[in-house]
C-alpha cells in the first residue's frame, strides 16, 4: 500500500506504544551510502524552534551515531507487530558486521527530502534533518538512571531532527 | 469540572496545535513556594530512559530558570482558547516583577506529586520531575536558526521532566 503524507503528530499512541513494546527503528545511511537501522526505545515529538521536532538518543559506539554525523539526517520508523524479530535482531546486532536490511529483508525505500531512507515495511515513516545535537550530562541523571541505564558509560548524544516529512500507511493502521 | 487521570499520551494533537498558536504554560515554583507561569511555544513529549517525558527548554534569564533549578520540577499545563490574553501575558511579563497568577485570575492548584502548581483554568496538565539536564549547543545550531531565535545568545536549557501525573479535564475537551 501506497504511503501517503500525514501530520507530524498523527499516530503517537501508536508511536509511544511501538517505543515501548519492542521498540522503533531509526534508519540512517553510512558514507558509502549503505543504510543501516537500529531499534530505538526512546524518542521525543513535538515543536521546537517553530519547527516539528523528533528527538533520539544515541550512543556514540553505535554505527548509527557515525551515520548521523556523517549525513546530518535520519528516518524513524514505526514497524508493525509482525516485525518484532527483525527489530529484535536489529537491536541486538551491529551495522558495522551485518547489513541489517538484507539479512532482515527489510526493504530500504528513498528518502523523500533526506539522504537516509524509509522502510517500505513499516507503517510510519518520519524524515529528520539534524538541526541540534546536544549530549546528556552524567552529573545531572539521578543515580538510579545511571545504575540502570548508564554502568558502561557511552552517555548518549541527543539528536534534535527537523520533521521535514511524515507519510504512513493508513490503510493498514486503521485496520491494526 | 474535575479533572481525571490520562495517559501521557493523550490529546497529542491538542497539545502540539496549542504550542504552534498561543503557546501553553510552563508552570513552577520559586524558593519561597511563590507560583510562576511561563508561555513556552516550544515541548517534546514522548519516551525516553524507559519513563514517559517531557521536554522544555528554559533560557538562563528567566525567572522560571531560577524556580527549576531550585525545586527540579515544573508542570506543562494546555489552556483553552479563551485563556488567549493571560498566556499572551505570560509571555510578554516575567515573574521577577508581577505576580502573574493573580494578574490573570489563574488559580494554582497543588500539584498531585510535585511541588509546582497546576492550573485549573487548563485543560491539560501534566507534572514533571527533572530527571536530566542539558544545553543546546550554540555551534550545533544551523545559521538561520541562530540569526532568528538567538541574536541576543541566552541559549536554552533542556529541562526533560518524567511525567509523574497526566490529568485533563475530558469532558472540556470532547466539546473543543
Amino acid at each position: 500500500m501506497a504511503k501517503i503524507e500525514v501530520p507530524h503528530t498523527a499516530y503517537f499512541d501508536r508511536y509511544c506504544q511501538t517505543l515501548g513494546s519492542g521498540g522503533s527503528l531509526l534508519a540512517s545511511v553510512d558514507a558509502d551510502g549503505r543504510p543501516n537501522a537500529m531499534t530505538i526505545g526512546w524518542a521525543l515529538l513535538g515543536v521546537v524552534w517553530r519547527r516539528p521536532i523528533c528527538a533520539v538518543f544515541v550512543r556514540p559506539s553505535r554505527y548509527t551515531y557515525g551515520c548521523i554525523e556523517t549525513t546530518g539526517d535520519f528516518t524513524v520508523n514505526v514497524p508493525p507487530p509482525e516485525l518484532a524479530e527483525q527489530v529484535l535482531f536489529c537491536g541486538t546486532e551491529s551495522g558495522r558486521d551485518r547489513d541489517k536490511f538484507a539479512e532482515c529483508d527489510l526493504t530500504p525505500t528513498p528518502g523523500r527530502k533526506v539522504r537516509s531512507p524509509g522502510i517500505e515495511e513499516c507503517w510510519i515513516t518520519h524524515e529528520c534533518v539534524v538541526v541540534q545535537k546536544t549530549d546528556v550530562v552524567p552529573e545531572h541523571f539521578a543515580p538510579e538512571i545511571i545504575d540502570m541505564l548508564y554502568a558502561g558509560g557511552d552517555f548518549h548524544r541527543v539528536y534534535f531532527g527537523q520533521i521535514v516529512a511524515s507519510y504512513a500507511d493508513v490503510e493498514a493502521l486503521k485496520q491494526a
